[in-house]
């Protein structure tokens, strides 16, 4: 039989999931090329500038296979609907079988996003981090956060966005939940005040210019994950030490690295993936004067990992 | 909120649904091109020999996108569960949200494909049907016949299967069903009694032979849906007076179209798709003796549309 979890019974057994493990052995299982993740189907309705992704797969060995529909429909900001949603199903890989249908309505996409951007940070950020950054004020830039506190004790954060308001908003709520948050004037503050930087938005031009980036910083840039959007200058990847990317194949069509590598400035042996850098210790950050560079545009290994933790986590 | 309807629940609505006016609408707009439908997404898990195809797409001013998972995993049979399974999804083309999961188990596939086959015939059968041949013995060419019944008055039946124990249990079935079903000795047979036939087997070489198909002869071969199955011979698509197929797309990989297309016996120009068939009469058999054939691979534009009437009853 199948069965069926709504958004409410997901987000009570997340607590009790260790994410940024469940995350790691997928990361390092598909840079193994033990994971079947056929490239997403794509759907795109014109007239409401609404997007459908479907993001499917099966990692070696495993008793399930993933399918994942999320969408994005930008005008529902106007009905008081969430602009992103989503579902994930959880299948037997030994008969077919619907085992779980998971009304995550689009929440583990954002909590597999952000345990993400905690796993980059566990790999690449410097030892000391002296204040986290954060560019960006949405729910995504909350849950990037949120999920840091599990790998670095810093809890002094500078946070900028567009709009002021939104950005002491965010402040306001981050300082409830344990943070010292203070508003940065601009991105240069962010720059030279922060080594551990996280980039969280829907910008189609650079958000913070290389210039105001010093040497051992980390930045994981979270928000590009399609050929337009763009957070960060090429510049930054081409002198950075380190240039690690979730998915190599993705990022030949999309995110930070595709943005340096249509300038010329970046080849395929210059960008590592998460998942090589996990298993390996000798493509770690080594110094802590280094740049590093995240570069995530989301893969469907981690909607793989999310959905059969959870599944596995509500069938106990 | 989400509905979740069971295989029962859908079965029972079926009979009040008029599903040949729904896949008739489909495939017009289909071959009009008013209709979203990406290629599927596909997995194979090679030790059981597993598939798994994801069919989605979108009808032009529809309030629904359809998400279909299927699978068909043949080690089932051993362990009692059906080898073929199913699951679709109903989501608004509006916001995103999942309005209905249908635990279809795979029967609306079945049956969309069963009604594929009533509305070929309906339009390329010869005016006077003297006798239906049905070649394979299966749950598919049981489905064919019942659907058959709703386009045309005939029910003498000749069946024809590798298996004639399979066969007879077939004629014991459909008789009780109200046809007049004999076991046929071989497919020469069937050739030169039946001027409607049905192919739907699992074939890799042809079922019934050019040879004794006979001017006045139309043919729905439903079996081969990929590159490797072939249930006819390329000599009589090549003869046909009218060759049709649900999807050119699809036909160019796989099917009888393809199989006669590698021969080098067919081009484009000699497939016209149902829904240009059904739309305009000129394009329909225009005399008696003519030898027309229908080659179905199965396409998404019906599973969107069983789906939404399927949805819509059961929202009744």
């Amino acid at each position: 039989m199948t069965k069926v979890f709504t958004r409410q019974e997901i987000l009570e057994v997340i607590p009790n999931i260790d994410l940024i493990t469940e995350l790691e052995r997928g990361f390092i299982a598909f840079s193994e090329g033990k994971a079947m993740v056929p490239l997403p189907g794509e759907m795109f309705f014109e007239e409401l500038q609404g997007e459908v992704q479907i993001k499917y797969g099966h990692l070696e060995n495993d008793p399930y296979y993933i399918v994942k529909i999320a969408s994005i429909f930008p005008g529902n900001i106007t009905s008081g609907l969430a602009t992103s949603n989503g579902s994930m199903l959880v299948f037997s890989a030994k008969n077919g079988q619907l085992l779980a249908v998971l009304l995550e309505e689009g929440k583990l996409t954002a909590v597999r996003t952000a345990v993400a951007g905690a796993v980059a940070a566990k790999y690449l950020a410097p030892k000391k981090i002296t204040c986290i950054g954060i560019i960006g004020t949405g729910a995504q830039a909350r849950l990037q956060l949120e999920y840091l506190e599990k790998v670095t004790d810093c809890k002094d954060v500078l946070v900028w966005g567009r709009n002021e308001a939104h950005a002491k908003a965010y402040a306001e709520d981050m300082n409830k939940k344990g943070f010292n948050v203070k508003v940065a004037k601009n991105t240069a503050d962010i720059g030279s005040s922060c080594n551990l930087i996280v980039t969280a938005t829907a910008a189609v031009a650079p958000v913070i210019l290389d210039k105001h980036i010093r040497k051992g910083t980390h930045i994981t840039a979270i928000g590009a994950d399609n050929s337009e959007k763009n957070e960060l200058e090429p510049l930054t990847l081409a002198r950075a030490n380190l240039v690690v990317t979730d998915s190599l194949e993705q990022s030949r069509s999309s995110g930070e690295v595709f943005q340096t590598w249509i300038n010329g400035l970046i080849s395929d042996n210059d960008v590592l993936e998460l998942g090589n850098i996990i298993r390996d210790k000798a493509f770690q950050r080594s110094a802590e004067n280094q740049i590093t560079v995240a570069d995530l545009t989301g893969a469907a290994i981690q909607d793989i990992q999310i959905a059969k933790a959870v599944y596995e986590q509500l069938s106990k």
